[in-house]
Order: C-alpha cells, then sequence, then structure tokens
C-alpha cells in the first residue's frame, strides 16, 4: 500500500501543533539596480517577522529561503491552517532559534519560483511590462544571489534592523548565507548554510540545475519564455520539477512513495511554479560564487550537511568548512542524520536545532 | 584547463596494450518469440567469443553487456585499434577471467541502444518491416531481460556450451545474471552481478530511467517514435542521454572535466544511439524483477557495488545478499573503492578482478 507522496517521510517528525500565528507584510522597493547595472520598476516583495526587535536593533537573525519556498519559515497563518512555515521546528518561542530573545526576518527573493501564491510578493520575468502590460519574459534583467541579498538588506534597513546575529539559510538559502557574509561583512556575526554547495556552485550541481531547465526548454510551448495561458509548457514544467524532486529526494523517499512518487508529486507542486522563473532561479544558483570575496569574510560559520543528500553532498560542505579554515574564517561541521536526502534540511532540521542554538549563542 | 571529456578519469587505469584480437560475429535467430509471446521475425545476432571451449562444453563464461554496450567485452579488432572491449581488464590470457581456462561468450543484446554501429547486430524499433519497408517504430513488440537472456541461450546452444561456470554482467548485465540464474538455474553454477540494483528495479532506478525517457519524448521531433532523418529528435536524445550521463558518473568526475562535461559527452555519444532502442531498453529495465523466481534459483551469488555510485547505491547491492541469503542463495557483497560513480563497475574493474578469479575458481 502506497501512500499519497508527500515531501516529508512517515520517519519524519510531524509538524507541531500551533506555536504561534503570523503574516506576511510587503515593502515596496523603488529604483532597485541590479548587480548588473539594470533598473528595475517598482515591486512590493514580500517578508515575514517573528519576535520582537531590540531598541539598538541589533537581536536580528535573517532566514533565506530554498529554492522552491518563500519567506514563510515559521507559525501559522491561521488557527486553520493545516501547515505551518517550512523551519517551525526550528524557529519558534523556546525553540532552536528563540523569538523570544531574537527577531527574525525572512523575505521573498527576487523572481520567487511561485509569484501566484497569494502570500507571495516578488518580481520576475512574470511580472508585466509597464508600457506593453505583457509579461517581460526572458527580456527579465538577470538576477543573482548578490540581487537577493541586496533586497534583504533593504527590508532589514526599513525595520530598523543595524545588525544581524546570524544569517541562516538552506539550499538556496545557504548561497544567500555566504552572500551576505561576502558583501557586508561588518552587518553579521555568524552564518549558518544548510543543504549548500559551498561558497560556489559545484560543477556537478551546476550540470544537475541544467538538466532541470533542459526537460522545461524542451519543451516546445515554453517557446522561449513567451508562453500565454493558452499555449502553456505543463509537460515541461512536470518534468523539470520531477527531476528537481528526484534529485532533492532519495531511494527510501522511493521505498516509501514509489517509483511514481516523484512523477505525482511534481503534477501537484507543477501548478505552483512560474516556469521562466524557474529559469532564472536556476541561472543565479549557476551564477553563484563567493570565492573571490573569501579574504573579506569576518563571520563565524557552521556548515550543515544532511547525510544523504547526492546532490549538494555533504563532501562539499567538509570541502568549504576545510577552504574557509585555509583562508582564516572560522568554521565548523555539522551533519544531519537521515535517509530523507537533500530535503532533510527542511524536514529534519529538529535534530540540529540545539546545535544551531548553541552556535548563535556562544 | 579542462581536459576534453572522457568517461574514464585520469585515475583510472590505461588500458593494457593489446592483450589478444578478437572479432564480431553473428548467429541468425528464426521464430524467436517474446516473452509476452509475440513473434520477431528473422534476424542476426551479433556475438563475441574469447578462448576455446572444452570437449565437455563447460567451461564457458556468458559475459552480459549493460546499458549502452555491445558484446565487444575485451580484446581488439585490429592492431590499429585504438581501445579495446570495456573490460579488457578483466577478460584476457591470465587476466581475472582467464581466456586460456574459459570459453568467454558475449552477445549484442535485443534492441541494442547502437543498432547502426557496424559491429553491432541487433533487432529492434529500427528493424524494418517487411511488408512496408518502414522502421516497426513504437509498434515493436516489448523486449523483456528474460527475452535478452532467452537470445543468449539460443546462441550458447548454438555454439555447442552445456554448461556455464559463470554468467557476469555490469549494470544492465546485472540483471541479465539474476535472470538467468531464475530461468536456467540447472545451466550455471555461479553469477557476478555487478552495479546492479538487486533482484529486482529499485523505484529510485525506476524513476530515475523514466527522467531519461522524458528528455527524449518532450522532443516534439520525437514524434511518437515516428522520427525521420530530418525530422530527428536531436536535443531530446542528446538530452537523454546527458542525464543518463550524469547520473552514471560523479561529482568527482564534475571536478575533473567541468559542468559542461556532461553536456559534450552525451553530445558525442548521441550520434551512436537509435531513440527508440533507447525507450526500449528503459522499458525493459523498469519491467525487471526475478523476485517471484527467487526459489528456483541454485547459483551461488558475488554481488559487486561501486562505492560512489548514487544510482544503482552500494545498499541495494547489500540489499540483494542479505535477502539472497533469507532465500537460502548462497550470496557475497564485495565493494569497488573509487570516486567515479556507477561506471566505477567498468573503469575500475581491476580492482576486483582478482576476487572474481577467486569466486570462480573456488
Amino acid at each position: 500500500m502506497i501512500k499519497t507522496p508527500s515531501l516529508r517521510l512517515p520517519s519524519h517528525k510531524s509538524p507541531d501543533p500551533i506555536s504561534f500565528l503570523t503574516e506576511k507584510k510587503s515593502y515596496s522597493i523603488e529604483n532597485f539596480v541590479t548587480e548588473e547595472g539594470k533598473t528595475l520598476p517598482s515591486f512590493e516583495l514580500g517578508y515575514e517577522t517573528y519576535g520582537q526587535l531590540n531598541d539598538q536593533g541589533d537581536n536580528a537573525i535573517l532566514i533565506c529561503h530554498y529554492f522552491s519556498g518563500n519567506s514563510h519559515a515559521a507559525g501559522r497563518y491561521s488557527a486553520q491552517d493545516p501547515e505551518p512555515g517550512y523551519w517551525d521546528d526550528l524557529i519558534g518561542p523556546g525553540k532552536g532559534i528563540d523569538t523570544h530573545k531574537y527577531f527574525i526576518v525572512s523575505v521573498d527573493i527576487l523572481c520567487n519560483a511561485c509569484p501566484h501564491l497569494p502570500f507571495i510578493k516578488t518580481i520576475g520575468p512574470s511580472t508585466l511590462e509597464e508600457t506593453t502590460q505583457k509579461p517581460y519574459g526572458m527580456n527579465f534583467p538577470h538576477i543573482t544571489i548578490a540581487d537577493m541579498v541586496h533586497s534583504q538588506k533593504i527590508i532589514l534597513d526599513f525595520l530598523g534592523v543595524t545588525h544581524l546575529k546570524a544569517v541562516v539559510g538552506c539550499s538556496l538559502g545557504s548561497m544567500q548565507a555566504w552572500q551576505w557574509a561576502a558583501d557586508y561583512p561588518d552587518f553579521l556575526d555568524k552564518i549558518i548554510p544548510i543543504i549548500g554547495s559551498g561558497f560556489e556552485t559545484h560543477p556537478f550541481v551546476t550540470s544537475a540545475v541544467s538538466l532541470w531547465a533542459k526537460m522545461l526548454t524542451l519543451d516546445p510551448c515554453w517557446n522561449e519564455g513567451n508562453y500565454t495561458p493558452q499555449n502553456y509548457p505543463h509537460e515541461g514544467m512536470k518534468a523539470g520539477l520531477e527531476i528537481l524532486t528526484w534529485n532533492c529526494l532519495s531511494s527510501h523517499w522511493a521505498e516509501v512513495y514509489g517509483a511514481d512518487g516523484f512523477k505525482k508529486l511534481a503534477e501537484e507542486r507543477a501548478k505552483f511554479i512560474e516556469p521562466n522563473h524557474f529559469l532564472y532561479i536556476i541561472k543565479a544558483v549557476q551564477n553563484f560564487s563567493v570565492r573571490k570575496h573569501l579574504p573579506k569574510i569576518k563571520a563565524k560559520a557552521l556548515v550543515i550537511a544532511a547525510a544523504s543528500d547526492f546532490l549538494m553532498k555533504p563532501e562539499f560542505s567538509k570541502h568549504a568548512v576545510q577552504e574557509s579554515l585555509n583562508h582564516g574564517i572560522q568554521a565548523s561541521y555539522l551533519e544531519i542524520e537521515g535517509e530523507g536526502g537533500h530535503l532533510d534540511g527542511l524536514f529534519a532540521i529538529s535534530k540540529v536545532s540545539q546545535n544551531i542554538k548553541h552556535f548563535i549563542e556562544e
């Protein structure tokens, strides 16, 4: 008897009952200049905050989200909300990242993968160009990890945050954590990159994500990004998500949910993903590297990998720690035991929440 | 400086100088009835033999080839031949599988992936239907691993082989080895399934190979299998081979040859692969299971995995050994150390050739 597939394994901890309620907010950003020098039109960017900022504005922790995620990191939107934010096991009153002590901020990335979900506010290729009232499509400016980080800094400034205790992020979020350490070395104390590829994208990962993109772009309905609701790359988008899902889960997951599990899950999730945004995030991942900025980094790093992750392999994180130490960056390594693959960085985070707590507070 | 990509890592042993010369032969098979009851038209099937059959016909070893391989397992076709058969490190005079002692046979599989290479003889969807003189396409009968094995048995009978010392195969060949043990339990003593998925295809592998197929079938030029030289699924075929290649190599390989290495290699290799044959082999892999035949199996098994293989994971082989023992099948496990991924089963085979020798001779 195979169950309806879920990203979560039966062996993963179930979500806690309601720990706190939260809401999505947004901030209007104007005259945003991208790393490559293009100015974006004004846009609203979604964010969430948990806990209270102190008078000095220096008890803040920034959470950076993963590829298909968003800024809903913890809490529930209502008492009826069936599922809390993805790291509710880590963030909350008395938890590893304690909302009684810290002011926690999380921001939707530029080109967020799911721009049509009502609680996500972002900008990207699906945004309508003001003059034509048509989507930008592939004419939208390239977005980099540094651009994502820059947009987060604007929101932190607006909120009155003067200093970050830590930047914590998983997968794509781990890249943002390293980018924060490179771009704002005096603004933060610590970074916790989780299930990442180190401080630059490993060529194994670059080629994997190019295959995700290839699935989409092989669909003739993708049409160089000029798809319409009538002529939409459903097949390519589902297949792109299926390979992403295969890469991010594990053989144990396949034993639990069956060989068709990846496909079923991808079919459900594809409804929410905007194809061109998917491609823009892939490009940002492929271009990520802070190698040349290593000498500037001052933050102390706790690098966490998932033991069964065969995409962002534990050895990439170990290597990042070793190279960090070689560059005089204080760094240590921690592994999440489990059989869930890459996504143990989300669903098995409770296994390391005390380590995260100690690292932040030490 | 990145080298031209090769499936072989620089750390792999280079091929030996000429150990012996060999030639491709073929045998005409008539009235072949498939497992699902369809009769194939007469066809030539390619095979190679190394060493001499004894008078009793019982010193034979059968080698079963991998997904994109063929029966050229060892030796060279001429003194000018730049590369020997894929397991030349294992098979030859005085080697692990010693051509001085054994009569070694290898056969091109039905629906071989590369039917247009001059030294391969097979039948499949690219074969011309007699009445229409057009390729069968997707109307060709389904082929199973049992059908492949059955065709090999016909050739062994023709050659006068009365008994097999062992059946040895890697990847797809490992499935054939298990199938041999299930279908002809009295005809063989031992099997050596290498870099396999155990005695049935693991759901993780089933879903991976469905993604290989998806890349091809997303290309509109695939046209439900009715492609022509003028309207050929080049893009889909290259992409399908790229994901296959990514699955079969490793992160270390990506470090050596770069993120584009998989794509470059796939582009070169796609020229030789027949798209519909690719799909037929995938279907055969997905349908493989000898679970219900386990009580019939008499052969002793040496199950060999590659340590860095993340597709046919070592744990699948370990699990097969454990389950074999539970079913009263004598089985042991051996691992090839290395960083080359799945294909260490080809290119690092010399690391275990003495173990193979001892297992066959004990």
